[in-house]
């Protein structure tokens, strides 16, 4: 018999290297768990401020799916590994009222994955190679460390060609990301962005395209808070920040890319509060090759036909989901300017967006105020101290955030449980 | 803009491998769907006897799943991507209750994923690099050339050391196999095995466990049909054939191996006629840093809370669960008793086992008693033939057999659906 020691060393080297890899997010989320409020585990635990999850349509959502609930004969055998074609087309046609594509999406276009965070590994599996490299927009959502990283062998790369976290993107800078030698695949962009919400224009969007054709690398936007949009703010035609803008809907995209390039993920886990029914959709419409890879990867995050029945059932009534994508924007838009006005206050600044349901709070001007510098160390014990007073908050340091001092606030809960209070300890 | 074919090429090398690999048992799976039955989209098409579904318990797992379908608030939540410790100790009690383990199973040792497949896919990223390469124990179930091989750059090697498919080890055979240069890092092994049913002795056990010890490989036990046996048949203590055994209950196991080398896979598709809910278990006892690999990687086959509370609900009714095991194994013994009756009438020879809900018939001495040898392009004609008039059924070839001949046929059908009258053509 062989000692544990040798034997623990036996795993593959990828599997390894996974669990070695520092991952900032999870390790701050494994740290805050065990503080979590729970209505009976733990009555007097942290407030979730640090995930991004929406409860402000969540009655409404709720009394839908016990509608929708449904289990049939047939739903013992085996489904399709990547969605149903009724699934695939409900959400093809979710995305064509929606998302403006040039082209109407269909069917074929959508492949079904357990979570956007699968959707961006399975892309990343079926576009580079061990070795291989990601470039992504930074910040960025930390997760991805995860999503780009586990079992791949690809490597991360963080890029910044913005001036600042809510800047738009500075072609000097962008042209001079080095590429040479990183045997980079991909260009991972995150819009609305994470942890911001900030949008890129449509002339950004144009330049990271052109940046991405030049280099021969695939582009993947993340979409996945596309619908959690309140600009032009609901009711009105006034935009206060730079709009949403699909990539699908960017007319005559052949000018900048070879639209095979071009990949978007999208999900409901944000824009339909449904984080825990895991949908993320794979959406190409100019790459067969790509659309069969991740099909027959898809099998190994298998759709359950129990989920895949429920989800259509609920796709299926497009009114009541236009007035679901209408109603959240409106409350998120109020929750938005609640906590923006008391942050103002309160003097403390954040950056401006259009899109929840999150925002980013800066903080390093208080310290300066008092003729302090703010340091990573700092933000690290702002963020436990707060953990330990009941309000679990996102650092700036999770999502790779150059400087410290920010802090990502979710801010999609009811008023009285959202304890800005207790965070700024004013109460 | 560039053309379409260079584009094709920029998928990634493990992509293109996925893809280009030869799966013959998906080649058929693709041939066949459009041709099978279905109630309304295509009432005359074939019976499916090539796939693993039992329907004999259909009406009673459909009345029990209606009481089970639940939808709570907090499952709008993120749940645990490898099942929650409910669920994982309702797995860990089922096992407790059913496959003897020589220590109790805990919850820590379940990890939950998308079906068994998903399992040996998580298994095998976690202990074999890419140009390693993993043995199995064939003829083989053919989706293994899936389960191993999609992305991980793994080689899937056939090893036969039996004399016949029936037939228990071959030490001698066992101890010949190459595995100098292979860079082998795992055992497969079905038992009870498919496509034909039989189980392997404890004896047998251990001289596998023996071998993968000497050359330092971990062993995968694919336990998925370990319920669905009828031997002893039900109500008796008559033993017609070897009895299934799981690699857990075998005592003191570390005189033949390391423990934490030994990993089992089980699931609920087919011991409960569950096919569509895709539900895998990696079962592990002593290899904690193998846990952690699995609990990592588990987030891209992310489980569904709706999935999760569903089977809860299920697996915690303790006496009817035990109730549809003990029925489930009268019946499939009745549906042999039947299907054997009939191929004996036939002439048909077929491979005893005390498995099911298939059987595998062997067809070469029917050509033999003509003065004909079959060859595998006989073996696919009559396999096109039985799908044209009516029937989907699985050949050898498949399953990697070496011989041709072999048919495996699903028997769990309601009779008047099982049409080996038409596959015979004696109606």
């Amino acid at each position: 018999m062989q000692d544990q020691g040798s034997i623990s060393s036996r795993l593959s080297q990828r599997a390894l290297d996974s669990l070695a890899a520092p991952v900032p997010l999870r390790a701050k989320l494994i740290r805050a768990l065990p503080e979590l409020y729970h209505p009976t585990l733990n009555p007097t635990g942290a407030i979730n401020m640090g995930l991004a999850h929406n409860d402000l349509m969540q009655k409404d959502i709720m009394e839908k799916l016990s509608t929708c609930l449904e289990f049939q004969t047939s739903d013992l055998e085996y489904g399709d590994p990547h969605g149903s074609r009724v699934l695939r087309g409900l959400v093809a046609d979710l995305m064509n009222r929606h998302f403006n594509p040039v082209i109407p999406l269909h069917f074929r276009n959508i492949t079904v994955v357990p979570g956007a965070g699968a959707a961006v590994w399975q892309l990343v599996q079926s576009l580079a190679d061990p070795g291989d490299s990601v470039m992504v927009l930074a910040p960025y959502y930390g997760n991805f460390d995860l999503d780009v990283c586990v079992s791949t062998g690809v490597k991360l790369i963080p890029i910044y060609p913005h001036h600042s976290m809510d800047g738009g993107i500075d072609m000097d800078l962008l042209n001079s990301t080095k590429i040479i030698g990183t045997k980079c695949k991909v260009l991972l962009i995150t819009n609305p962005r994470n942890p911001h919400g900030c949008c890129y224009s449509v002339k950004d969007m144009k330049h990271l395209l052109t940046f991405a054709s030049k280099h021969s690398l695939h582009v993947i936007f993340d979409e996945v808070y596309g619908l959690s949009t309140f600009n032009p703010i609901p009711g009105t035609e006034s935009s206060l920040f730079e709009p949403f803008t699909s990539v699908l809907s960017i007319a005559n995209i052949e000018q900048w890319i070879a639209p095979q390039l071009v990949h978007v993920v999208y999900g409901m886990s944000k824009d339909f509060c449904l984080n825990g029914l895991r949908l993320g959709f794979i959406v190409d419409q100019y790459n067969a090759d790509l659309r069969s890879a991740v099909t027959l990867s898809s099998m190994f995050g298998y759709m359950s036909t129990l989920n895949d029945r429920l989800v259509c059932n609920l796709l299926k009534d497009t009114t009541w989901i236009d007035w679901f994508v209408n109603t959240n924007r409106q409350r998120l838009y109020k929750a938005y300017e609640l906590t923006t006005k008391y942050l103002e206050q309160l003097g403390i600044e954040y950056i401006p967006s259009g899109v929840g349901p999150f925002i980013v709070v800066k903080i390093d001007r208080l310290f300066k105020n008092h003729g302090q510098e703010i340091s990573f160390e700092i933000e690290e014990a702002i963020w436990e101290t707060a953990l330990l007073n009941g309000v679990y908050i996102a650092q700036g340091y999770v999502f790779h955030c150059l400087e410290p001092g920010y802090f990502r606030l979710t801010y999609s809960l009811e008023w009285d449980h959202n304890n800005l209070h207790m965070l700024w300890g004013t109460s």
